[in-house]
C-alpha cells in the first residue's frame, strides 16, 4: 500500500493497520516520507481521531524509533512522573526528592519551557552548576546514590516524536488526544521505569480546557501505559491560575525549597504530596491508607529537603542555595501590578501570567531564545483572596525593561476582580487508574 | 492572523475569510507557505468542506494568481467546454468543429492524459504536425479564422492551481468537491470565454462514482461560473464504460473523424450533439427548440467535417489524415480479448480498460512518461450487446509487448458477462443550470 493510500484511509475515517502506522513512524524518523505527506496524515488523524488500538501502535512505533533506557539493574521500584504542563508548575522539583525520601526511585526526564509554560530543566539550571545533560550512565549513578535524578532527555529516545512534534507545531496538528498521548507515552516508556504518575491539567492555563477532554486524555494515557506493562495512574488537576505564588526560574526554585522546608503555598503542597502519595502506592512503598502520612512525615522531618540537597550536589550544583537564596540569579527591578478596585480575585488567568513572565525574559518564544533566570512574576493575591483598590496583585521581576509594557499589559489582563468571593473548582478533580 | 491559525480555523470546521484564502493562494503561488502547511490546510478542507462562498473566493484567488486571456476583441460569442474526465472521452475533438460550424466560437484549452484517462492534447498530437503549443496570439488568430481552436494551457494561467494540484496529488487531497471546482473554474475563467458547458461524468470510470456526488460537483461548478458572470451549464453523464469504441490516441482521432462523417458510435454522437446544442443555446445561436436540429444539420451537411479540416490545418497539422487514416500512427500488433461464455456484456469497466490502454503505452503513469500514439484498445462489444463464448470483446493494439500481460489482465477483468441483458443507465442523466 502506498503512503498516499494510507493518508486516504484516515482521511475517509477508516482505521490504520499496525503496518500503516509503523511505515509512517519509520518513514518520518528516516526522513523518507516528505513532510507534506506527514502533515496531511497528521491533520487527518487530528480530525478523524484514532482508536485506542491505533494509538497504542503509534506509541509503540515511536518508542521503538529510538533507544530505551534500561534501569533493570538498579535496585528499587522506579516510578516516573509527567505533567501535561501548566504555569508555575514546579511540582517535579518538590516531588522527586520527596518521593525519593520515602524510598521510591524517581528517574525523571524533563523538558524546557516554550511559550507561556516554563520548563523544569530551565528552573533547575538557575541553580549554579546544576547539570541537566547527564549521560545515561551518570543518570543511573545518581539514581543509585540519591534515589532521584532530574535530567534532560537524550536525543536517542523516541526520535520520531521530536520530528513529529516539530511538524505538528507548525501545522496546527498539536490538538489531538491520540497524538498527545502517543508523544507523552512513547517518551515515558523509553525512560524505562516501572510505574508512572501523570498530572493531567485542565482549565484556562492548560492544553485541555475542559474536564471531559482532560479525562479522555488521562484515560488514553493510562490505557497505553497499562497495556505496555507500566503501572500508570493519572490525577486530573485544575490549572486556571498559576500553581503556587512564583512563576519564573530562580523564583520557582526558591518556592520549591520553601515547600520542602514546610512553608510552601497550599496548592503546591497539596498537589506535590498527593502525587508523591500515588507514587508510593504504585511503588508498593505504602498502602492506600498510610501513603499520605508517610509523605507528610518525610516533608516534616526534613528528609525530603536533605534529598534535595543531595540531588543538587549529585548534579554538580551548588547546594548552598538551599540555605542562601542570594546565590540564585536575581532580578534587579520590580514593578507592582495593582488592583483597580476592591473585591476578590475571581480569576488569575494562568496563560496570561505565563505570557507576562515570558515577556520579562523568563521564558522563550522560540526554542533557541536565551532566557533570564532571575526574571519572573510573584503572585501576591491568589484567586479567592480579598483585595483593596491599589493593592499589589502581581509583582513583575525583571532585569531588562524592553518588554515591560507588554508584560504589564498581560499581567493586568490576567487579573479579574469580582464583588463577591468566587466559587473555585477543587485543585484535584479526580483520579484515573 | 498567522497561517497556523488559518489552518486551525478550518481544522475546527470554521469558515475561512476572503483574506485567509487569498493569503493561502498567494503564499502557495509565491512558494512562501511551506508545502507541509499547505498540505495540512488542504486535508482540513477535504474533510471539513468549504461553503459556496469560500469556494468562490478560492476560485477567484486562484484565477488572479495568473494571467487572464482577453478574447473581447474577437467577434462572436465564445463558449468553452470542460469534461471532468473519462475513458475514451474524445467529445471535445468532435464538439469544437461541430459547434464552430454552427457559428459558436470555441476557445478550448485541454490537458494531457494521466493515469487511466487520456488527454485531448495527446490525441490531437497523433495528427502529424498538429501544434498544441500555440501562443495566445496564434490561438486568437485561429479562433478568428476557423472559429475553434484546441490548445494546451499556457503556464501563466492560474499558476496556483498547478502548484496546488501537484501537492494534492501526493497528499490524498484530490477528492474534494470545493477543491476540484476551484481548480476547474479558475482555469476556465482564466480562458476568457463568455459561456461554458460542463460534462460532469459519473460512474465507475469517473472521479465522481455516484450521481449525488456528480450533481453536487455540477451545482458547485455552475454556481461559481454564474457568480463570476460566465453563462455556465452542466450535463451529468454516465461514465461506466468507455465512451465510443476506441481508447488511445490515433484510434480516437479516427473515431472522431468517423463521427464527423456521420458514422460515429451512438453514445459519442449523442453526447457530442447534446453538448453542442447547449453551446448553441448559451451562445444565443439557436433557441431551445431548434438547437439540436441545427447541430444535426451541421453534422449531416459535412460543415462540421470541413471545420475539422480547417482546424487541423490552422494548427499546422496534416489534414490529409481526414481522408487517409494510414497517415496516423499505427499499432503493428493486435491481441483479441475474448468472451469466456455466452451472454450479454453487462459491464465494461472504464477504469480497467483505461489501465489496459495505459499499459499498452497509450497513456502515462507519470507526467513525463513518453507515450505510443498508435497503441490503444478497440471495443468490439459494448455493454448491452450479446456475445458468444470465444467472440472478441476487446482488441488490444500495441507496438511494444513488454506490458501486454498486464494490459491483458486488466482487459479481462474489465469484462463482465451476464446471462440476461443488463439494464443500463441513460447516457445523459440530467442538466444543471
Amino acid at each position: 500500500m502506498s503512503f498516499v493510500d494510507v493518508i486516504a484511509k484516515k482521511r475517509d475515517g477508516r482505521a490504520l493497520s499496525r503496518e500503516d502506522i509503523e511505515g509512517f513512524v519509520n518513514g518520518v524518523t528516516a526522513a523518507e516520507i516528505p513532510e507534506y505527506q506527514a502533515a496531511a496524515l497528521l491533520m487527518a488523524i487530528v480530525i478523524r481521531g484514532m482508536s485506542d488500538q491505533e494509538t497504542a501502535w503509534l506509541t509503540d512505533a515511536m518508542l521503538r524509533s529510538g533507544d530505551r533506557v534500561d534501569l533493570s539493574d538498579l535496585p528499587g521500584v522506579k516510578v516516573g512522573k509527567h505533567s501535561t504542563g501548566g504555569v508555575g508548575d514546579k511540582v517535579s522539583i518538590v516531588l522527586a526528592p520527596l518521593a525519593a525520601a520515602c524510598g521510591v526511585v524517581v528517574p525523571k526526564m524533563s523538558g524546557r519551557g516554550l511559550g507561556h509554560t516554563g520548563g523544569t530543566l530551565d528552573k533547575l539550571e538557575a541553580i549554579p552548576g546544576y547539570r541537566t545533560d547527564l549521560t545515561i550512565d551518570e543518570f543511573k549513578q545518581v539514581l543509585r546514590r540519591v534515589g532521584a535524578s532530574i535530567v534532560g532527555p537524550t536525543s536517542a529516545l523516541a526520535p520520531a516524536d521530536k520530528r513529529l512534534y516539530a511538524l505538528r507545531d507548525v501545522t496546527a496538528t498539536v490538538a489531538s488526544i491520540p497524538l498527545i498521548a502517543a508523544s507523552v507515552m512513547s517518551k515515558k516508556l523509553a525512560e524505562g521505569g516501572d510505574g508512572l504518575v501523570l498530572d493531567v491539567k485542565c482549565g484556562d492555563g492548560a492544553f485541555m480546557k475542559s474536564e471531559p477532554e482532560a479525562r479522555e486524555l488521562a484515560r488514553t494515557l493510562v490505557a497505553i501505559g497499562t497495556q505496555a506493562g507500566l503501572r500508570t495512574e493519572a490525577l486530573i488537576t485544575t490549572m486556571d491560575a498559576p500553581l503556587g505564588r512564583a512563576i519564573g526560574n530562580a523564583v520557582e526554585i526558591v518556592e520549591c525549597l520553601e515547600t520542602l522546608k514546610g512553608r510552601g503555598p497550599d496548592d503546591l503542597v497539596a498537589l506535590s504530596t498527593a502525587l508523591a502519595a500515588r507514587m508510593l502506592v504504585l511503588a508498593g512503598r505504602a498502602g492506600e491508607a498510610e501513603a499520605d502520612r508517610v509523605v507528610q512525615r518525610a516533608l516534616a522531618s526534613g528528609a525530603a529537603l536533605d534529598k534535595m540537597r543531595a540531588l543538587i550536589e549529585a548534579h554538580g550544583g551548588d547546594s548552598r542555595v538551599v540555605d542562601d537564596y542570594g546565590r540564585l540569579p536575581q532580578a534587579a527591578r520590580r514593578c507592582a501590578i495593582r488592583a483597580a478596585h476592591d473585591g476578590y480575585i475571581e480569576r488569575l488567568r494562568a496563560e496570561l501570567v505565563g505570557r507576562a513572565s515570558m515577556a520579562l525574559g523568563a521564558g522563550r518564544r522560540r526554542m533557541n531564545d536565551a532566557i533570564d533566570r532571575g526574571a519572573g512574576v510573584l503572585v501576591m493575591k491568589k484567586p479567592g483572596e480579598a483585595v483593596h483598590a491599589g493593592e499589589t496583585v502581581l509583582e513583575l521581576l525583571y532585569n531588562d525593561a524592553r518588554e515591560l509594557a507588554e508584560a504589564s499589559a498581560f499581567a493586568h489582563e490576567a487579573i479579574h476582580v469580582s464583588a463577591a468571593p468566587p466559587v473555585l473548582p477543587p485543585l484535584i478533580r479526580g483520579r484515573v487508574a
